[in-house]
């Protein structure tokens, strides 16, 4: 019981770990000290993640592996939006 | 064969997603634009994936995630630092 809660929480913990910053970029609109590296890395990552839980067939890689890559995918494009000011 | 590549990529990548940001801070000692949320969420996040790989005696959970909490950590102390800065 406790240890599904530590289980749970760290998947959720990470799964929505980029919210804050991407609330962050709107809020702020400036993405100057942001790494881009550490963006696109996590994004294809997290891509083959997904593509591996597909591969594996485990739902519980797939959805949350889903749900981080859209994340990402709106960072990404945050970033490129408001990278020039 | 292909996905023995595609899975041990995601895991790399993902493990060290956060070193081109602790290079970008090292370099330009700001940390203005990056979410320090963002930062604390992955931090409990992934210290909790640890505790619980160490719970399920998963290795691949164990290294990866303890080595992901280690640029984590130096990730937190870097934005302290740099954070009046």
């Amino acid at each position: 019981m406790l240890w599904d809660l530590i289980g749970s929480g760290a998947a959720v913990l990470t799964m929505f770990g980029f919210v804050p910053q991407i609330l962050k970029i709107l809020r702020t609109r400036s993405v100057q000290d942001v790494s881009l590296v550490m963006l696109l890395q996590f994004s294809l990552g997290i891509f083959f993640w997904l593509l591996y839980g597909l591969y594996i067939r485990d739902n519980i890689l797939i959805v949350a592996n889903a749900v981080s890559f859209v994340t990402l995918v709106i960072a990404d494009a945050l970033y490129f939006k408001y990278r020039n000011g």
